[in-house]
This record gives structure tokens, C-alpha cells and sequence, in this order.
């Protein structure tokens, strides 16, 4: 798989449906890499199953809430100093950038540090969506080590992380981050290749790439996007459950930018399929939970997207508003997001949410 | 100067004096220190006018509220931590220990972790008193950089701060501060003897054990022990103004403890030479500003002690309460901190106050 002008734009639109809201605007995020590209950058991706068991990559991602990143653009630069911090505390230098999750921005950034420090970049990450919190991906629920993890600001200022567990990295350095700004550009989670190869969730960047064309192949030829990229889901080489789950209008958006992360809920009122009945969505920077009529639909893990009803152009937490016409869709999570190990990391529970994870296959 | 069983409660005592309300419980302090020397540790002060310009000192302290410090105690062992990776992260060692400020905690703290290290403490401090914020420091007036700058929790966990500003340094430090329970053990301020020399408030510890021990005679010899503090000081090798501001009772306290400060105000009703008045001191952390009958008497950066008004015990801003008996005296700060370069930085503007500094002898 190599990243060019022509499949950016699939590239950008996939990663931001798989962002499942947060993850930061696909526009910014698309701005930032055509940039790139423009000054001739190519960037070297490197499929996991082929690599080494000694590549050394660096996880690299903006942090803080998606409602800030629109004003306060993530910094490509900041982030290489993280980076070069990081390998100062390990003594070791890195030959491959990686990405924590999907996202508009966070699917882009790590191509556009490759691109500044000349790295590849790995086509894998750790959860294959968006999360809004560092210790929710699978290399800390499979054993990998988030720190050292550094946080820079737009001013070149660093904060170096090291930490016993990574939920106490990520509560010292959202504190950080707010008084950052509310954004700040962190590297973390050095991992080996075989690291990868155990704890990765492999191939979202061919992934993103994929839907993202499938979202506009349908366009080109007037079938309905939202239906083809379900059905993308359901015949992929790895098939996994996708649907609808409900089809309607923003009606109403409570958003806070707080502590760090955008938290709220959208209400939907039903149409055509879903005429009659309403829908409430929780936020924090990413879709948790959506409920129809009282009852859960779909639950993290599980991925939640807010699509355009007519462009399946995602809709992220930061951008919604009311009159927008959209489909909700669920989206099965990879089976390595859904063990009971994950589950404790990223589940219903660890959003304070009181019900346990019901697969969205079983939710029907 | 050696300090030794004999005359450490001389020292403690001198330091809460010049501690101005902050500088943590001096009763803290004293068992900690306690605790070190029947280990049988052999803490060598060193004089600073003798150093050689190429030592290598790091200041160390507990960084938080007061009002925290008196369940959640300061920790030599953490402090070592933050002390070694600084060393880390500038490739060379220490080979000497200094305190930031005078107080209860934080006077004997460098004691600690010279006993901890077996390096000597330097006789000198950064203020010759306490303040509230990292930049508030002479170091930070006439040039050192205060990172890197680490600060430790209980557990271990550290985070470590290389930023363009010590204010900065300050506003990220102060939010993790907050996110580690209200407490830190920090280590910053890496100096030469050269710079040493050159911006230092020189022979603190000294001081401390000296205005200790004027108070402990006056109440051997059934003298006013606060009256003999300010005979000290108005007669000392290095004569400063020290006067008796107020005398009275505490009728109310007004405390909080908010964003990692310990801030509120004390009101006093006047007795003996006081009958009839009314005494307002504004603290956070420390005493910044004292006013009688709404004119103010003292402002920050010289010194307001609280002090029990019949054996001269200092009393700090999170024990303070209804029915204290007490003296408020003024000490004028050292003339290194009395300059506009000082005042910039720590005056009563620093503080938000809308008075300009004036010297405590000219407000009489």
C-alpha cells in the first residue's frame, strides 16, 4: 500500500468513519497531509506481517478534545519533538512511525511525522477506531508499556511521562494537556515489531483506504454510500458485522469541552426507515453508547458512526449540529477489541456506563 | 555550621519563622529530619561564599497546598527519585543538595536528601523566606533555568518538564501537581557554584538556626520572645527593619485549598497595643499582604510572620484557627529581592494585587 494524491481523499474519508466521531476533523487532517504531499513527501508504508521483529516504532497522536483541535491546529513538529524526547530517554533511535487510532486527524498525523522525520510507517494501530483516553488501546491491554510518553505544546515546551500504569500516564498528562491549551502532540508506546505483530490491530490505514473508496464508488455510480459501505463490511476478506441502526435528524446536541475531552449526547428524531422513533448517542470525543426508544443498539467497543444520510461523509462529535440529516451505523469491532481483557480497558464499564458489552450482532 | 541533634529545633523554628505562613508544618519537618539524623546521618552544610565554582547543586522541595502536606506527608525517597533523573536527562551528577526556600517542610527536606545522597546542602536558598510559585525564585529573577525540572509522586511515577519559562514550568508542574493527590516531591533549578554566588539568598539555614536560638534564650531568660526575634534582626551582622505590625486574636479564617494552593485570609481583632483595631493578612500558601484598618502595613516580597504571641512559634497559613493568639510582624525581604528585576517577578503585582511594592520601614 503506498499513500498518494489519488487515494488520499479515501484514505481521509475511511479513517474518519473509523474514527466513530473523535480522532479530530477529517478537514484539518487532510489539509495537513496534502501539504505534505505537495512538497513531495512519499511515504513509505509497511505492511505488519512483513516487517521485522526489530523495527522500533514510535506511537505518535494528538491529545485533547476534538472541540479545540478546530481552532488549534495539531502541530506536526511538536510532535517530532516528542518523538526525538522519547528516544533521548531510551538512548535508541526509531525507524518507523505509528498510529495509536483512526480518526480524521490521528490517521493522519503519523503520515505527516513520517514525512517530516523521513520514517515509514506502519499500516496497524491500536484499536482500529478512535478512543478517547491513552490507556484504551490494545498494546496496553496486551502488555506493551506506554512510557516513556512525552507531550509537547505548540511552543516547543515537553513533558515526559513515566509512569506505572498507563491510566495514570493518561491522568497526568490530560492535566498537561488542558493547561496546554486543551491539545497538546504526545509520543508514546515504543514497541518492537514483534510487539506489533502481538498486540497490533493490523491493516487500518489499507482499511480506511478501502471503505473510504467504496463510500465513493457507490457515489460515482448512484447507489446509495451508506448501504455499500455496510455491505463493504459484511463481504470484506475478514467480514465483520456492520448495519444500520437508525436513520434520522439531529434534533438536538449537549456538548461540553471538559477536563480535557468534548462529552456530550445528539438526540435523533426517526425518518423514512425510523419514522416514528428517537435515538440518543453519548459522546466523549467518540460515540459510546446509541439508544433507540430507551433500548441499546450498539456499545464500545462496538464502532458507532454518524454518517450523512446522502454522502456517508462522517459526522464527527465537534461538528454536529441540529437539522443534520444522518445515519447512525454500527460497525463489530475487531475480535482482538472484544476479550475479556479489552473488554476491562475499553468496555461499557470503563465509560461508567452500567450495562455489561452485548456484541451488536446480538443487540439486532 | 553543623546541624545536629543540639540545634535542629533552633533551626526548625527559624525556618517556619522566615516560612511566612507556607513552607509546609514545621512539626512535619522536624520528625522527618528526626528520623534521619538518629540514623546516624552526617549532614554537611556547606558555606557558599567557600564553594568552588564548579560544584553542582540541585534544588529540591514539595511542591502542593500546605493543607495537603498535613495528611499526605512529603517524601525524602521521591524527592531522591526526581533528583536522579534530572541527573539523567542532563548526563551529569550532583555533588550537592540546596533548598528554594525557608519553611517548615521545605528548610529541611535538601537536609533529608542530603542524608538520603550523602551530599552536602548548601547553605543559600532561592527567597530567604517561602512563595507559592516556582518562577518565584532569585535564580529565576537573575537567569537559571529551572528545567529540567522533575517532579515525583508517592509511587514513583515522575514527570519531567523542559520548558521556555519557569512560569510555564510552574503551570504545567501545578496541574500535575493536582492530578498526584495535592503533593509533589520535585527537583529543579540545576546550578554551578558560579551561579550560585551569583544569584543565591545566601546563609538561610544559618539564619534559621540563628533567629531559632534568639527565641529559645528570650524564653530562658523570661524575655518577649517575639520582641527579641525583632532585636535580632534589627541588630544582626546584616541589620534589616523588623517590626511588630499587629497584636490581636483571631476572630476568622477564611482557607481553601484550590488548584494546588492553600489560599484564603485571616482576620485578627486588636489586644494590648492593638485594642480597638482590625487586622485583614491575604495568604496563598504564604502571607502576601497584611492591612490594618484597610491601610496596608506589609506586602510581599518582605516577610509577615504570624507568629503565637507568647513564645514566638511560627504559625502556618493551614493550622491557622479561631482563637489564635498571635503577633503579625514585618522582616524587609533581602535587598536581592527588593529590586525592580525581584519585584517584577514576586511583588504585589505578581500576585495580582493592585498596590505597587513599598518597603516596609516607609509604611510604618
Amino acid at each position: 500500500m503506498k499513500l498518494t494524491k489519488d487515494n488520499l481523499h479515501d484514505f481521509i474519508r475511511g479513517a474518519a468513519i473509523l474514527g466513530t466521531g473523535g480522532g479530530g476533523d477529517p478537514y484539518v487532517g487532510r489539509l495537513m497531509l496534502e501539504q505534505e504531499l505537495r512538497k513531495g513527501a512519499d511515504i513509505e508504508i509497511l505492511d505488519p506481517d512483513n516487517i521485522s521483529d526489530d523495527v522500533f516504532a514510535i506511537n505518535v497522536f494528538s491529545m485533547g478534545a476534538p472541540t479545540v483541535f478546530v481552532e488549534k491546529i495539531p502541530n506536526g513538529a511538536a510532535t517530532v519533538i516528542s518523538v526525538r524526547k522519547v528516544e533521548q530517554v531510551l538512548g535508541r533511535k526509531f525507524n518507523a512511525i505509528m498510529p495509536v487510532e483512526a480518526g480524521g486527524v490521528n490517521a493522519t498525523l503519523p503520515l505527516i511525522v513520517g514525512a517530516l522525520t523521513g520514517l515509514p510507517v506502519i499500516d496497524a494501530d491500536g484499536m482500529g477506531r478512535a478512543f478517547p483516553e491513552l490507556q484504551m488501546v490494545t498494546y496496553n491491554v496486551y502488555g506493551v508499556d506506554i512510557c516513556p510518553l512525552v507531550t509537547t505544546d505548540d511552543y516547543g515546551n515537553s513533558v515526559t511521562y513515566e509512569t506505572d500504569t498507563a491510566q495514570r500516564a493518561e491522568w497526568l498528562a490530560r492535566g498537561v494537556c488542558v493547561r496546554m491549551g486543551g491539545i497538546s502532540q504526545a509520543a508514546g508506546y515504543p514497541m518492537t515489531g514483534r510487539q506489533i505483530k502481538d498486540t497490533a490491530v493490523r491493516h487500518t490505514l489499507t482499511l480506511s483506504v478501502e471503505i473510504g473508496q467504496a463510500v465513493r464508488e457507490a457515489r460515482e455510480q448512484h447507489r446509495d454510500p451508506v448501504d455499500s459501505l455496510i455491505d463493504y463490511f459484511c463481504t470484506a476478506r475478514h467480514p465483520r458485522h456492520a448495519a444500520t441502526l437508525f436513520d434520522g435528524k439531529v434534533v438536538d446536541v449537549l456538548r461540553e469541552t471538559k477536563q480535557g475531552f468534548t462529552v456530550g449526547r445528539v438526540m435523533l428524531d426517526g425518518i423514512e426507515g425510523s419514522t416514528g422513533k428517537h435515538c440518543e448517542v453519548t459522546f466523549r470525543n467518540e460515540f459510546l453508547i446509541a439508544k433507540t426508544d430507551g433500548r441499546v443498539v450498539a456499545t464500545v467497543p462496538d464502532l458507532i458512526c454518524c454518517l450523512d444520510r446522502e454522502t456517508a461523509e462522517s459526522i464527527t462529535t465537534e461538528s454536529l449540529k441540529y437539522g443534520n440529516r444522518v445515519k447512525i451505523i454500527g460497525i463489530a469491532a475487531a475480535p482482538v477489541m472484544r476479550t475479556p481483557e479489552a473488554l476491562a480497558v475499553f468496555g461499557p464499564r470503563a465509560f461508567m456506563m452500567e450495562n455489561d458489552f452485548t456484541p451488536l450482532e446480538e443487540l439486532g
